[in-house]
């Protein structure tokens, strides 16, 4: 019996205690994010399962990890010798947690109510008894960890572009327009917007733990602190709260959403289940409106001053990166012995050299030949296979800075390439120079333009299973919405100030993988009888390697797009370079004809 | 007082008397049809109207139209005098019918329920007291048309290429799935299919007023027969009734419904609200089984002998077509005056000369200079347009015959032509070909591909306001789902033996409009790693015009495609040309350098 059935065997007799039939811990925390603090790293606790998407729901007979395509071998040998069963998702016939609860009949369930979303709540709530349950865990998690509470500091307008007492008084106008009085702020990204606060309570994301909620005439900030926070963080409270804000410890959000004084907006997508109980109890149904937050949209529309940032941050870190990319060339050609590991070590001293970073913005995929054709490969801190001098490495990385956020992947050719890597090269080439070069009207959704990034690889039968691009946050989330890039419908327009990812990819089992990823900014256009016209503008700043182009299967169009990027990358960046890198940066950035 | 002002007072007069406060007429027939029977033409008896769309909405001090931006026009000079009010939709801000009754406050309306989808009566029902009366306006309509029933003829397996058995059993395999008793299908063209028969109930769409309803055991087929029916219709009902389907009255179906023995399966998007108002009265709702009929996706994907027969149309369609483009060059270079008019009648005689020919697939568009600029024109009877020596003329048309449906628009250059025109004429033939030309893997919907026909127009800042492709029926509606390619987010994908149509435009209002449409026949392509992959072959046989071709635009792939596909025309319609007309075409066809 392993560490994790004993867990799981905790938890039944808690459950027998109780008299519930199951189980359900979602791999969530009580703010919707992405990626998880330690203290919320339930599914891993309890199962020892790792993937970036695991749900558990446990049984008196079963426990089962709910998982889909990208993480079943992963899970296979993570669960191994927990007595923990895998539930494949995403494939044909999959049944999920709500409709598998159902198939048991009439269970008496209780859910982790504090990180579990409302909507998932009420599917099970169909066919079963929901108890809710906060930090239903914690009785069996003696050692749990800590809800963060890491430094916090603050963004002037001089980084943010607009201050906070601006940003509250637009969800002021946004709850007049609503006829709303108080409005909850639960997801930490739209928090940290709007008050214009870091922290880095979880890992890569610049956040901290917390709560807001705003009325017509007041703000309150439930937020940890600890009883003597460093300095930088008393300051920073006392400046949002000299800026009206009332700051109030975190656990007391829950008091006060029992007596909202009006009529109280929630956004029910972010929202967890424990808090929107307590307030569907408190308050009456006609004092409560639920709806899209209007945050996410005015986050992910950059004002000038973030995008000037954002444009400081790439040149930034395109300086690190052609370094980076010199280095690795050099050292490869020399025999040195580098890792995967190595590598991604080296880039990150690199970019750590720039002032104002503040972290990466995600964990580096650093990875040669198969490695990348993992989409999400995790590069090995031990026994990282060794670059050689032959085929494709790819690196898909990023920073966080006080002025932005970073995102970028080059696929690097490390010696001579096969004709496949060459022509998977270049055909991902085409669609990121593709989805670069797109113009489209007002009110065109990010899957409407998809496509440009596919067809190329699509005329040669090839594909990728991802979505082709992310919004990026200004110094917060390295994926954030509303908007995307991606096959899925999501009626969501592009609209001049957003940031988007351009990554297409091809990836081969057990030879090798392709992504090529800028960073791309909508800007406006043109404006005539037919619309007003958008395009974007690259912000990544990093040449692309020519040596692995088919030349042939390039169009004027698209070598003319690649010479100019890269000739502009050289122009922009050689003033910041080391002489004999800047002269490298002149040979790698040498016309293509 | 015209004598629509002086219906809408019949119709008060009736609200007083049964003390409604609200009428709705939707333009639409029991059937959820697309096109109209006379007696089914509401709103223009109403209100003179003559749009393809439009509702009505009368108050006691209130009548209006709604209608969407195709129509305002038109809609502003059919209703001067009739007291009628346009209101507009598909415009910012637009109001909808049920939302502006709820604005009126706690009204009692009055719904034609036979006319109206469950929905649509759903919605309204929200805010106000709906009556369903079906046939609503027959007490104020003394001559008001019967109800269609032309002669009915069916189609054997020859030309089918399946059995009205084995569509049925496959009906009731989808009942044994669904754990269903019986299906009622309401909707014409489903019907059609299913029975394998056809009628000319519709202008322009071979359909049979009934409904059908589908038991494990048995077939019930309600249509209207007169009393003493033509050879063909009565041979027709025999027919199907040694099929195992029971003939029955139209009009019985309303007290079959008040009793279905088991569990009945209803499509509420296309049954009417008053049927559906019969059957949540009569049956338990654990009786009664909604969702999406089965049949509009089977009877999308052709089987071998409809796609036979839908290309044995097409080559007879493209005779016609090139008959008429010859006579059309020849009569406009001698000089002969020959109107919009004009040329639409000698095109329909050259289709009626077709063995099998059974009409016209819709209303032919044929448009001079700016007339074309209105994608829905409406070629005058009297008086139409002249057309001159130079620009472009275009013409939209298509069959029906007993082996198929076409629908082509073709371009026509009539001389010389602006640099303008050329341009447009150009784009317009890339946005063409390029869908033409994809490949995509299984699971792409339509409006995943609907970028490659507008990508070459956004590139020039120019776009067109309406879909790229529509469904096709066999010897059917050539308006058909489920599938099509349009922006919109229709997430059915297109498959095998789904034909689409491929038309994008250009409309600059005042000058020119150009469109090229071709029905194009989905096929597979190929299988591997990365997935199915399915492409598209064209079925419609007409030469495109070279002459209005800027080169420049086309990239060697584009003219490689637009060179294979002249030759291809005039190597399979030469043979059956005239020589004069043979000769012609081997110069129209000649290749672009």
């Amino acid at each position: 019996m392993n560490i994790h059935s004993q867990r799981i065997e905790a938890l039944r007799s808690m459950m027998r205690d109780q008299g519930w039939d199951a189980v359900v811990i979602k791999g969530s925390d009580p703010h919707s994010s992405e990626y998880l603090a330690p203290r919320w790293q339930q599914v891993k606790w309890l199962t020892g399962f790792t993937g970036e998407a695991g749900d558990v729901v446990v049984t008196l007979d079963h426990a089962g990890l709910w998982t889909d395509t990208r993480y079943f071998i992963q899970a296979v040998r993570q669960l191994e010798g927990t007595g923990v069963e895998l539930h494949k998702m995403r494939i044909p016939g999959a049944v999920g947690i709500p409709e598998w609860l159902a198939a048991q009949g009439g269970l008496k369930v209780a859910v982790d109510s504090l990180c579990q979303s409302v909507a998932f709540s009420e599917q099970i709530a169909a066919s079963c008894e929901v108890i809710g349950v906060p930090d239903l865990l914690g009785p069996i998690w003696p050692d749990r960890p800590e809800i963060p509470a890491t430094p916090i500091i603050t963004l002037g307008e001089d980084l943010a572009g607009e201050s906070r007492e601006a940003r509250l008084d637009a969800l002021r106008r946004f709850l007049l327009k609503e006829g709303c009085d108080a409005i909850l702020l639960s997801s930490l990204d739209e928090i940290a917007w709007t008050l214009n606060v870091r922290g880095s309570d979880i890992d890569y994301n610049p956040l901290v733990f917390s709560y807001l909620l705003v009325t017509m005439e007041d703000a309150f900030w439930y937020v940890l602190k600890d009883s003597e926070p460093d300095d930088e963080t008393a300051a920073s409270l006392i400046e949002v709260g000299a800026d009206g804000v009332t700051v109030l410890p975190y656990s007391d959000i829950a008091y006060a959403l029992g007596s909202i004084p009006g009529k109280l907006f929630v956004d029910t997508s972010t929202l967890n289940y424990y808090l929107y109980s307590i307030i569907t109890e408190s308050i009456p149904q006609e004092s409560l409106k639920t709806g899209e937050s209007p945050v996410p949209l005015w986050k992910a529309v950059k004002n000038a001053t973030e995008i000037a940032g954002m444009k400081e941050a790439h040149l930034e870190d395109g300086v690190a990166m052609e370094q980076f990319l010199y280095w690795l060339e050099k050292s490869v050609a020399e025999g040195r012995s580098i890792s995967e590991f190595d590598a991604a070590l080296h880039l990150r001293s690199l970019r750590a050299a720039i002032p104002g970073y503040r972290g990466d913005s995600f964990e580096t995929i650093s990875a040669y030949g198969a490695g990348a054709a993992l989409p999400h490969y995790v590069t090995p801190s031990e026994n990282a296979p060794i670059l050689e001098p032959h085929g494709l490495y790819l690196v898909d990385s990023g920073g966080q800075f006080l002025f932005g956020t970073t995102d970028i992947t080059r696929t690097v050719p490390l010696g001579p390439c096969t004709d496949l890597e060459k022509e998977d090269y270049t055909l991902v080439l085409k669609g990121h120079i593709a989805l670069s070069m797109a113009v489209f009207p007002h009110g065109t959704a990010g899957c409407q333009i998809d496509l440009l990034a596919r067809d190329p690889l699509w005329k040669a039968r090839r594909n990728f299973g991802h979505g082709t691009g992310h919004g990026v946050g200004f110094y917060l989330c390295v994926h954030e919405g509303p908007h995307d890039i991606r096959q899925n419908f999501n009626p969501q327009p592009i609209v001049p100030g957003m940031i988007v990812s351009d990554e297409p990819g091809i990836y081969r089992e057990g030879l090798h993988g392709v992504r090529h990823e800028n960073l791309i900014l909508c800007v406006p256009d043109d404006e005539n009888e037919f619309g007003t016209w958008y395009r974007f503008e690259p912000l990544t700043l990093c040449h692309f390697d020519t040596s692995a182009v088919v030349k042939e299967l390039l169009s004027p169009e698209e070598i003319a797009w690649l010479n100019a990027y890269n000739e502009h990358v050289y122009q922009t960046l050689s003033p910041r370079l080391a002489p004999e890198i800047s002269a490298w940066l002149r040979d790698k950035t040498r016309e293509l004809r």
